[in-house]
C-alpha cells in the first residue's frame, strides 16, 4: 500500500483556533504538519481541531472554538472532550499524530490505533509521570536537547516555519533586536543590557507574558528614541521589524526547547546571539549564522563580531533544516518506521 | 446472584487521602460510602484512591499521595493517570461508582462496566458540557436542589455523616456559632451582622478559604470575647464547639448543594438558622430543626424563637435521614436498579 495513502489524524489543541490568529505554537506547529503532508501527497489527512479551524485537509472538531479565544469554557472540559470524541474514532486511522501534550497518553491503552506525540516541551518535571507511564508508545522530540533519558525517541524533527513572510534581505539594518514572549525565560533585560553597553538602539516586541517582569525590568528603560517597545508583531510587521534588524538579541536564561525566533530571524538573513543553553547550538551554526554566548559580555563582543556574519548562510541554514517541507520529509521518515514496527508485531501475534 | 457479591468499584478523588486527615468532602463521601457497605456486608468493594489510603475494603492505588499533600504534583497529572488506571481494570468489576467529577466519562466510551456518577456539585456551569455529551450513563444527585434539568437522574442520596463525634446534647449553649469554610459563599460576614444585632457572642470556626474576603469583612470585627475566630476543627474540636451552641448560623450566600455543616449541626442536637437557599429546606426541617429565612434581620427575629425548637427532633432528624448507614441504603436501591436496567440491556442484545 502507498504510504501517502495512510490514514493520518493530526491531533491539534483546542487553545486556539488552528492555525492560531496570532499567538499559539503547538496549533501553528499542527497546522503546518497538516497542510505540509497535503503538500507532499499525502492523502487522507484528518485534523482534529476546534471547529472554526481552517484547512485543506477534512476538519473534525468538536470545539466551537480555542478555550484562550472564548473564557467562558473551562479549558479542561473542552480538552478532554475534543481528546476522548478524537479517541472514539481512532479506528478509523492508522497512525494518530498528537501535538497536544500528555493527556491523550491515558486514552492509549483503550485504543488500537498507534499514536506518535511530539513532545513541544515539558512544562514542568512531574510531567514526565505521565508519559513514563507510557514508555512503549512513539515519541518524537523538537530538539535533541529537549530529551528525557528515560523515553525512546524515535528521532528529532526540528519545527518548520512558514517562509512566505520572511523577506531574505542582504543589507542589514543598523538596530539591534528582541522578539518573542516578553518574559525572564527569554532574557528581555539582558537584550536591553547589551544594547547601552553597545550604545545601539534596541527595538523590543512580542507578548508581555510577565507583567510585573516588565513593569519591573523592562519599562523603566523604555524611551521614544533608543529602547524601543512596539507590542506584538504579526507576520507582516515582523517582516518590517526584522529589516532594522542589525542582529537579534535572544539571551535566554532557561534552555531553549527549539527557538523560532532564532529560526526566523536567520530565514530573514539577520544573524542570531543567542545563550549556549538548550536548542540554541543546534539553530544557531556558531560563529557561522550567528553567535553562542555565555553572558552578556560576551554578547557585546559578538555584536562587534556580526559584520564577519554572511547573511546568506543564515537564510540557507533555514531552507536547508527549518522550512515546513523538511520538518514534513522528518514526519514521513517516523511515520514510515512505526508502520514498519507496527507491521512487525501485527505479523508476530496474528499468524 | 446475591447483589452483595457484585464487585464495586469506589472512585475516589486523589486530591487528599481518602479518608481526607482534614478537609476533602469528596473523599470523606468516598471513604463513608467503602466503608458503609461493607457493613451492610458488600463482600467484592474496591477503593480506588491514593496509595496512604486505609480502608477495610481492597484499595488499589497508583497515586502515592493526595495531590493538595504533596505539591511537587501537577494535579492534572495525577488526575488522569488515577483515572485511566482505574478504568484498565473496568472488565473486573459489575459497577464502577465515580465520586471524582466529570474527567472519568471521558474515558466511558472506551469500558463495558456501567458507571454511576455522584454529582458532588457543578463547581461552573461549563462543566455541564461534559455531562450532556454521556446522558445515557447514571447520575446520583445530593439534594433535589442541586439538579440539572437535562440529566437523567436516577435518585438523590443525602450525604451521610459518622456521628462517633457528634455528641447529643440536651441543654443548649448561649453562643452563636458559624463553622465551615470561611468564605463570602458560606456567609461568614452575616453571621457576624446577626451577633452584632442579637448582642450574643459568635464563635467562627473553619479554614480561610478566601483570604482577602476573611481580611476585609471578617478580621476587623473579631476581638477576645464576643466575635472569635478559632481557626479549623477536627471533629473533636467540632464536638466541643457545637456544646457551646445555642444555634448555628448559616446564612449561605448561594444556593446549598447539600451542607453537611447543618446536619452535624443537628446531629449534635444544635437548631440551625440558615438562607433559605439551594437544599437547606431539604435538610432542615423549617421550626422544627431549625429555621429557614431570607436576610439577616429574619435571621435576628429566627434566634428569638430557637427555644421552640425541641432539640431531640434535630437529632432524630439526622438519624432518620442523614447517616451514613442511610446513604449507603441509598446506594444500594440504585445499584439494584442499575443491574436490573443492565440486565435488561444484556438480555436485549445477546440473546
Amino acid at each position: 500500500m502507498d504510504i501517502k495513502s495512510k490514514r493520518i489524524a493530526i491531533l491539534s489543541p483546542v487553545a486556539w483556533r488552528t492555525p492560531p490568529r496570532a499567538y499559539g505554537a503547538w496549533e501553528t506547529v499542527a497546522s503546518n504538519i497538516t497542510e505540509g503532508l497535503l503538500a507532499r501527497g499525502w492523502k487522507n489527512v484528518t485534523l482534529f481541531a476546534t471547529k472554526d479551524s481552517i484547512t485543506k485537509a477534512k476538519l473534525i472538531g468538536f470545539i466551537e472554538k480555542g478555550y484562550e479565544e472564548d473564557k467562558t469554557q473551562i479549558p479542561l472540559v473542552s480538552t478532554c472532550l475534543h481528546i476522548s470524541k478524537m479517541m472514539q474514532k481512532a479506528d478509523e486511522f492508522d497512525l494518530i499524530h498528537n501535538n497536544f501534550d500528555y493527556l491523550p497518553l491515558t486514552y492509549l491503552p483503550f485504543i488500537r490505533t498507534p499514536m506518535l506525540t511530539t513532545i513541544h516541551g515539558f512544562s514542568e518535571p512531574d510531567i514526565l509521570r505521565a508519559y513514563h507511564d507510557h514508555k512503549d508508545s512513539y515519541y518524537v522530540s523538537i530538539s535533541d536537547a529537549d530529551r528525557d533519558p528515560e523515553l525512546p525517541y524515535l528521532a528529532t524533527v526540528y519545527n518548520g516555519i512558514d517562509l512566505s513572510n520572511l523577506t531574505f534581505r542582504e543589507t542589514p539594518g543598523d538596530k539591534l533586536v528582541h522578539y518573542g514572549r516578553i518574559h525572564n525565560d527569554k532574557g528581555t533585560h539582558l537584550a536591553i543590557e547589551v544594547a547601552k553597553k553597545c550604545g545601539m538602539d534596541l527595538i523590543i516586541a512580542g507578548i508581555i507574558q510577565d507583567q510585573k517582569y516588565f513593569d519591573e525590568l523592562i519599562k523603566p528603560h523604555l524611551n521614544q528614541s533608543s529602547i524601543q517597545y512596539i507590542g506584538p508583531v504579526n507576520p507582516i510587521q515582523r517582516d518590517a521589524l526584522l529589516k532594522e534588524a542589525y542582529v537579534v538579541i535572544h539571551l535566554n536564561t532557561i534552555p531553549e526547547r527549539f527557538g523560532l525566533v532564532m529560526a526566523e530571524s536567520m530565514a530573514a538573513g539577520v544573524p542570531v546571539i543567542s545563550m549556549d543553553l538548550g536548542s540554541c547550538r543546534e539553530v544557531i551554526a556558531d560563529k557561522e549564522t550567528g553567535y553562542l554566548v555565555n553572558n552578556v559580555d560576551e554578547a557585546v563582543e559578538a555584536v562587534g563580531k556580526i559584520d564577519r556574519i554572511d547573511r546568506k548562510k543564515c537564510r540557507q541554514r533555514v531552507e536547508e533544516n527549518f522550512t515546513i517541507d523538511r520538518m514534513v520529509e522528518g514526519y514521513e521518515k517516523v511515520y514510515e518506521e512505526i508502520f514498519r514496527r507496527e507491521d512487525r508485531r501485527r505479523k508476530k501475534f496474528d499468524v
